[in-house]
């Protein structure tokens, strides 16, 4: 029997459940365009005012991963072990860490995004690679994987397409701030991936998307509730982005700085982020027994050289020219530099990741538009992050940059990022909690 | 400026207020269809769910009342004085009220709607008349109101057309059950009449579309309120709809039962409500210094046959044949007759105005679809009302129909409207409260 919508709509909007037989018939409805656009957004932004339980939850998010084809990994003899970000600025752990879990064994199958708003994707970021193909088909996609032990590329549109059209529609219907419609799109998307684990990175602070500690910790106790009823283990990390990760918010200079990290040169909160969570995912992914264990492993990929040279692999496999990373100078980079400089002395209080990811936006890095071009040679360098102590005229910033005009539109935003304080403040922690 | 309807969907959602700037673009941008439905959906939706403040609510009806054409009866030297029932079973009461007031010498400019779901609507009561006509161009309007002292027809296409477009949308999108936006509906269509004064019944009860007095009682006040904003005196009455209005239900037969009212002749509730009613109506339009002193003047228009001969004048104005006013029998009669009868001895408990309704719609006197054609010389006719005693085989109601297989229809459902009591019941008041 098919479900009238109208009283769907009315029972999310009076606070009743759906039933999963209900909840199965809308997605797929919705996705095949029976249930028009004008009645999947009412009921959306029922479910944003009244939520979705957790009953609900589980099946919402099946249905949104059935939607279309799903990855079968079956025949790689490894477990599939993956992380994702929430989003942040500076955030480049991904393109470290997937060699290092893959040199140690683990497969890591990662589906990635491109940056939307003030946060970074990991495929712009690896498009600085001369030649890199990010868009694979499933055949490539297994293969790399199969060859390299880890593979990064976009999600093919036929996977999850339920989420596209649901992510479109709330996009231009004020239905984006829900946790149970983010943890289920973000779910939906990573379930499809075909995996044996999960390790989240929930943002938290003033460059996360829900900014506040208790949305934070409801947005991955519900993506780990959604992992427990897809038999799934999940381990959800809430990590600060209060300030930018690393000294390198950009597309082509986060790209070298990863590797500066895989030639055990990398700056530490990025380098402690990427052991916290690849140390998960081996332990996970069955290739450790302990956190500590893991971390050991996983330092001796940078020692060793295998990290490195996994990248390497991945590169070539899929289309990229190699001696970028052997030599990262080749990379894209803008041909114009200024400096932000300190105007008064004291301790940095504040590098407010928000304000340097949208002046890094307005340099041409990343759009406000999913359909606007990046410049991968821009670049924020950053030289004093919170606690460090500065004097007038002390670079706090470079800014490398194609346009002029797009730098005045940045530079004043990125002067205001910054707040220097008499008295010293302490950097903030980088692992706030841990939700298993 | 333009405003982002992002935006303003999110300040909705975040139970914010919208600026009267705001709120005049979104109704007019709706309209013309730079807004599309599936942004006024979730919008509406949000308004269900955090309602809609009384500083908004003004502009709101304001925008959409000046959406399209707004009456012009400045020329005619009366006050003009309407009523409007949020709808009912047997709700016959504008049929006999608007002649009796007018001949009392306030202009009743009444635009009225058509039956849908279990209520009916005054226009298809009056084309039971052969030849009369509903569709009156704006001249044609005016013209019968001046001359004859009232005039009842649809409300143009080109009045209001965001309550007409919204109206629609919130059909299909689970957004009617608003108090704000039913009020807003309604007294954007009144107020559009260009209006001295409105009197409205607010129904209670197991007929009406809000049963809960409490809800009745905010969908009264709102709605008074909304026209103090428009300096245009509304008084409500809260009026009993658990059983349903005098003794007939349906259309021709409906008609009939209200020229027995101007002919001194019609059933004790239906006169009761039309003199209370009217009463408020000749103290606003200033006919009568009180109440007490109106309902005398409404009776005497009774007595001289001056209403009866005024709602002459309006058939013959609107091309309808004036005989059926006459001749009641000369009106449209379905061909076959069935009684329903008592099953056991007792008193009339419940007569259930909704159940009654419903199986009036089965018969073909309703529609369940704005496109549905209506039979209007099928009937219900009540023979039993709450506190009546019954014994077996006693008639409850007597049925006027077409089609066999309708009655069928109709038949449980009217059998199950009566539960008899051994106990009497008193018959509920009719008038539950007054809003001013």
């Amino acid at each position: 029997m098919t479900p009238s919508i109208v009283e769907l709509i009315g029972r999310k909007r009076d606070g009743h459940q759906l039933t999963p037989d209900e909840i199965r018939w809308l997605i797929a409805a919705y996705t095949d365009g029976r249930v028009p656009d004008h009645q999947m957004a009412p009921l959306l932004m029922a479910i944003v005012l009244n939520g979705l339980s957790d009953v609900e939850l589980g099946p919402w998010t099946e249905a949104m991963l059935h939607s279309g084809d799903v990855a079968d990994l079956s025949h790689i003899p490894k477990l599939k072990i993956d992380k994702h970000s929430t989003g942040g600025v500076g955030d480049k752990i991904s393109l470290p860490l997937a060699p290092m879990v893959a040199a140690c064994g683990v497969a890591v199958p990662m589906m990635s995004g491109r940056g939307l708003g003030h946060t970074g994707g990991t495929l712009d970021k690896l498009e600085s690679i001369p030649g890199f193909r990010t868009q694979l088909d499933k055949d490539e996609f297994a293969a790399v994987l199969e060859k390299t032990g880890f593979v990064m590329a976009g999600q093919s549109p036929t996977m999850v397409p339920a989420d596209r059209k649901i992510y479109a529609l709330r996009d231009v219907t004020g239905t984006v701030p829900s946790i149970p419609l983010i943890s289920s799109s973000i779910m939906s998307k990573k379930l499809a991936e075909d995996l044996d684990g999960l390790v989240l990175d929930v943002k938290v602070g003033l460059g996360a998307f829900m900014p506040g500690i208790e949305d934070a910790r409801r947005l991955a106790e519900t993506m780990v509730g959604i992992g427990r009823s897809h038999d799934t283990p999940v381990v959800a990390y809430l990590t600060c982005m209060d300030q930018p990760l690393g000294n390198e918010v950009g597309n082509a200079n986060e790209l070298a700085e990863s590797i500066a990290v895989l030639r055990g040169d990398g700056p530490e909160d990025v380098v402690e982020l990427t052991l916290t969570l690849g140390a998960e995912m081996l332990v996970l992914g069955g290739a450790a027994p302990t956190l500590e264990d893991a971390r050991q492993r996983l330092n001796d990929t940078i020692e060793d050289g295998s990290a490195l040279a996994t990248l390497r692999d991945v590169v070539v496999a899929q289309g990229g020219d190699p001696d970028v990373i052997d030599d990262p100078t080749l990379l894209p980079r803008a041909e114009h530099t200024e400096v932000i400089a300190a105007s008064q002395s004291g301790y940095v209080a504040r590098c407010d990741a928000l304000a340097i990811g949208q002046a890094a936006v307005r340099l041409g890095a990343g759009r406000t538009d999913i359909a606007d071009a990046v410049d991968h040679g821009v670049a924020i360098t950053l030289h004093a992050k919170i606690g460090d102590a500065v004097h007038p005229g002390d670079p706090l910033a470079t800014v490398r940059f194609t346009e002029q005009e797009r730098f005045e539109r940045a530079a004043d935003l990125l002067a205001s990022a910054w707040h220097v304080d008499r008295t010293p403040t302490e950097s903030p922690s980088l692992v706030i909690d841990v939700v298993r």
